[in-house]
């Protein structure tokens, strides 16, 4: 065993065992990319990206796979949440049949969520599935959405609606490409870092809120502790549950706030990481509203999430459409919203909540409405 | 345990076993509606079918799930071959969302195999995966399609290229509506059922040819045992392979010819059993010249895909056009084709063909092209 493995986290669930690897340089170390399905063959390796992060990346990441696949290919998808739909996966079906890729082709996600999803989803379905290499390069990536196999495209009317459970051959999380992440990106991935400890590990919430400084400059050790324990939570998650029939849901701690803020702006006006952020804070007051938490920890929680750069106020929307948006999140249940709420800190619980008080939280963490009405009074409130 | 159940064909693979529940009459049958996932809750089932099925069998469907769910909602999807895609696909999801339906929704496939096929596809992909139920009312679909959990929609470029691996719950083959079934897709589901004669069981294959005026007359006896036999044959297959990794391709014999004929004329010119048929004299032929069977067997192969009312002479294309589209087959490896051929009556393999040989049993079996180049002297060979 090298030691890169030996460094690596493991992903077991039932059908299937992967490693992620974390380290910086990985995209130059040939031993990142030994091992994979179907190499050494006439077989196929076809990249998945989007413009901007293939101008930094597919080079390098082409050069890796060139010894072990007889074709390398890239197909590239426009950039952002707002492109995660069907067009944008066909893009990658057109490419393989175009190329006469068979079923011993694997597909590589390089790139954020984003990209992630889709060729996850692209790889679950293309001939009812080939195997895939998760290659994130956003932390927001390198911390959650490539690991666990969830993949997805929207809906108009719902995220993440349309998808599959399945799981990446490996993921190779490459550090040093966070150099180049934009600031508001950063903190978007710090958001989903952050969730790790309200829902399960209390003494990495202490590390972050001691370390932020450090995330935030960037800090080579202290990004890779903050990728590797996120990592560690999620794959022990994954393991107990990797079909969200129980514990998984707590990995969506914020994130039926935050998907009823990105559906309703319209997907890509907030960044994911922005949405959960807030989502995470409504969560936490709509906890603390129902006993189940300090108000306390609620606002310590606000204010690491207002420190690591993320909004803590949600956009104005009418009540009675955050609970529509909301009663189609996938944890719904004969129209009952089903929050992941904390139960005392690095503890979550799955469970609904009267609308009155919901709306009451919605109120409470909501921006103004647009001038014209805050005119009224409430500006500054 | 019912008599009804006891009756049932078992389908066990890895991950699941369901019952194939195969008798005249099981729309109005309560029995067969019983013990289905998520009955007796706040749920919704949810029934997809076509314009042209549901006028006749919508009716008792609703009625037999009306005492199991708390809502029951129909959308018909446009019919035939030519709409497997992803648009007819949208439309389901467009449904469930505008209904709020959540995972523990129930979808209902009440049709042929298009609406199967899509059916399953859609469940395996909405909120990552709903249960199903086949409720084939075609021949095709109760002996094949809707037994054994292929689901797919097509590419312009190949047929069933997008889809996934997804068992459904049951299967209910109600024998009755076969008797509203046009002639031509009779025909059709034939195909299917004498596949299983030369792939598997000859003392079957020989029972369709002594059984044949009684099948195309719709006989009710004749008709309950080939949909029972085809069906045992299909679940032992994939239980032994589910995922295609091997024995599971013999399934395919015919298909690689005939969907090269689908694709190639534009999915809906043939009825995909008439493809089938028409392939599997072509892949008898390859076989022969192969030298793995007897000559004879390859006649006698084809005199009972004629009596049935198939075509048994393949449209006019040129041997590269059909070259390119099997190369996308999805058995296809390194740009090689792999054929299911007879290696002796009962008993199927899958072996690459040299082109050459290939292209002349394409010319063997084929139409001559159109009238004004058969003037040159080919036409009524």
């Amino acid at each position: 065993m090298t030691p890169l493995l030996e460094n690596a986290v493991k992903v077991a669930t039932r059908d299937s065992r992967y490693d992620i690897l974390i380290q910086p340089g990985l995209l130059a170390t040939p031993a990142a990319w030994a091992g994979l399905p179907h190499a050494g063959g006439a077989t196929q390796a076809v990249i998945v990206s989007n413009p901007t992060v293939a101008a930094l990346y597919e080079a390098p990441l082409r050069q890796a796979l060139a010894p072990h696949y007889a074709q390398v290919s890239t197909v590239l998808l426009p950039d952002g949440e707002a492109h995660k739909d069907w067009q944008s996966l066909n893009l990658v079906f057109d490419h393989l049949l175009a190329r006469g890729c068979d079923r011993q082709t694997v597909l590589f996600a390089l790139g954020g969520g984003v990209v992630g999803d889709m060729t996850g989803f692209a790889a679950a379905s293309y001939m009812r599935g080939v195997p895939f290499v998760q290659v994130p390069t956003t932390l927001l990536a390198q911390v959650d959405s490539s690991v666990g196999g969830k993949t997805a495209i929207n809906h108009p009317l719902g995220k993440n609606m349309i998808g599959a459970f399945y799981q990446p051959a490996r993921v190779v999380c490459d550090l040093a490409t966070l150099a180049t992440l934009p600031p508001r990106e950063l903190s978007a991935g710090l958001a989903e870092v952050i969730k790790y400890g309200p829902i399960a590990d209390m003494a990495f919430f202490g590390w972050i809120e001691s370390n932020l400084p450090a995330l935030l400059a960037r800090d080579p050790a202290a990004l890779a502790h903050a990728v590797k324990r996120s990592c560690e939570i999620k794959a022990w998650v994954v393991g107990q549950d990797e079909r969200e029939s129980g514990l998984r849901a707590i990995l969506n701690f914020g994130h039926t706030f935050g998907h009823a803020i990105e559906a309703g702006l319209g997907y890509g006006e907030w960044l994911h990481g922005e949405a959960v952020g807030c989502g995470m804070v409504m969560a936490a007051s709509l906890s603390a509203d129902l006993g189940l938490v300090d108000p306390a920890f609620a606002q310590r929680l606000q204010a690491l999430i207002a420190a690591a750069g993320l909004p803590t106020a949600a956009p104005a929307m009418p009540a009675s459409r955050w609970l529509d948006l909301m009663r189609l999140d996938k944890k719904a249940s004969a129209g009952e919203i089903r929050f992941v709420l904390i139960e005392g800190p690095g503890q979550a619980t799955v469970r609904p909540a009267p609308d009155a008080l919901v709306s009451r939280v919605i109120e409470r963490h909501s921006l103004p409405p647009a001038p014209a009405a805050a005119a009224g009074g409430t500006a500054g409130a």
